[in-house]
């Protein structure tokens, strides 16, 4: 695919089909208890049943399988403390290439087990940001990877949409989809699939109080740096891209916030009620339905979990 | 259907027709990791996301939606502890009769809280076995209720065997079936439905070796209650019933046990790498693979998750 232009409708059609060997199609879980809580029917897409417990897996597929071969035989890089890294290592084992991944040195263990498992080549680094892109490219210069950025890049933006459109191949008549909002991958992928595959399904944000970096930018038109982001959603900690941001502003209906510690409840809520482990970065989006129930009153609502990897020694409600 | 004899195929089949409406058919999930580190393909069939968390909702709504109408149009009741309790409280909701359900006062909050959801009317007693059945037979005299026994009802045991219907109608060549036992409703469901529709399979029984009375019984080919059980797995505390374990000594292939520490591991892989909640009882059975690796080589393996009810407040690794 050209990948120097917005994603096209058929351009997300032949990335599902291109990732589709070595993803799962995930299901979508639905809880009565939940429904009743909120007093709408809720359609829980799940991607933390991805591979590598994430839909990151999809962006980072859809990359590395479209990318022409000339420019990644040296291999792929990427800087990532979370669930990009190992997605990108796992598609790169799968296309036998090799990972770069620069990882601040403080990251969790689960998460560097886990691009280590996929064969990811790691350099760990001091945790700023201006320290990660310097190794980067450090990195880069002395392998001649490319680089597959977490979500500033249109051929990861077009495979995260194919989560959506599962969804809504897979349920019919939503009102709503809501997806959570850190760099914008995700949901602007969420908003073209929405926009291609069912024009009247409004697509909001949920994003955690502490970071509200794209609700500031997305009121005030105008690109926000998410500085000092305070929240447990570390996914959800990141600024929006030059390439996220345009199709947010154009697509999406709402950004809408909410604090840590509704988040780390809805997180509970969906634990003990639906017996799936979801990251407080997925839990955002059903704390929103949950604080502005009169608003979502009667809906069929579409939720994005977007991963599930937690580390388990270390639980918000302990 | 004819409660008086052992399940047969076809009370199996009318069952799962029966109870349709009101389960999940739940999904079979694997994990390329979890197969990597046993030498085999094994196919979880996630129990565990079934109506009020676990397999328990299948014997209990079969009993009540079989059971003749006159017997139980004062409404059923049952002492339990555990899942069984939140299991028959839904089916006789859905039924619209009431439910009756003894319960020791030492049980956990959340699953007093479930069975009040489904609208149980509970009665608490203490914490003994005798207490339970004394207590039961006064709520019985009183109200005309009809007791539906947790797994030594020929009722249960043919819902509990839809469990297995289902897997294997979905997963074709499992060599095994790896069941867990504590009175042997679930394990003597497994073993009849692998009788019926797949004879080849092994059916194979995991059991705590803290609450080794199944083991014991037989391979002593008589019964010996459990006395004193010492494990997490709180679901496989009790003993074998008179319907049950004539069933398993007959179609029942092993019995392997495994300490609690095994179990716990096997539970925390499988919420790290499948990202679902499983209780103790459930992780009995891929202990057992992970214990035994030699014996299940290469084999194709089906696990029945039983259940994801777990006090997220009270893990056991911490």
């Amino acid at each position: 695919m050209d990948t120097n232009h917005e994603p096209r409708k058929e351009d997300i059609l032949e990335s599902a089909k291109r990732i589709q060997p070595y993803i799962h199609h995930t299901p979508v879980l639905t809880s009565r208890a939940i429904d009743e809580i909120a007093g709408a029917k809720i359609f829980f897409k799940c991607e933390n049943l991805q591979k590598a417990g994430a839909f990151k897996s999809r962006g980072a597929l859809n990359a590395v399988f479209s990318i022409n071969q000339l420019d990644i035989n040296q291999g792929v890089a990427t800087h990532s403390s979370g669930n990009h890294a190992a997605a990108l290592a796992r598609a790169a084992q799968l296309k036998n290439i090799p990972a770069y991944i620069v990882m601040p040195e403080n990251s969790s263990k689960v998460k560097v087990a886990a691009v280590k498992t996929y064969g990811g080549q790691i350099t760990f680094c001091i945790p700023t940001l201006e320290a990660r892109e310097e190794k980067l490219n450090e990195v880069l210069n002395e392998t001649n990877a490319f680089e597959i950025h977490p979500y500033n890049n249109y051929a990861v933006i077009t495979g995260q949409a194919t989560a959506a459109l599962e969804l809504i191949e897979d349920i019919s008549d939503l009102d709503t989809i809501i997806a959570p909002v850190g760099g914008g991958g995700l949901l602007s992928g969420t908003a073209l699939s929405a926009h291609y595959f069912s024009p009247s399904i409004k697509v909001i944000a949920a994003e955690p109080s502490g970071a509200d970096d794209a609700y500031q930018s997305f009121y005030q038109k105008k690109f926000i740096p998410s500085v000092n982001p305070d929240t447990i959603a570390d996914g959800l900690r990141t600024s929006l891209g030059s390439l996220t941001f345009p199709i947010i502003q154009r697509l999406v209906s709402d950004i809408l916030t909410v604090n840590d510690q509704d988040t780390i409840e809805a997180m509970k809520l969906v634990w003990e009620r639906m017996k799936i482990i979801i990251e407080p970065s997925s839990a955002v989006a059903l704390a929103i339905v949950l604080k502005h129930k009169q608003r979502f009153d009667g809906q069929r609502i579409g939720i994005i979990i977007s991963g599930g990897n937690v580390d388990l020694m270390h639980l918000p409600w302990k």
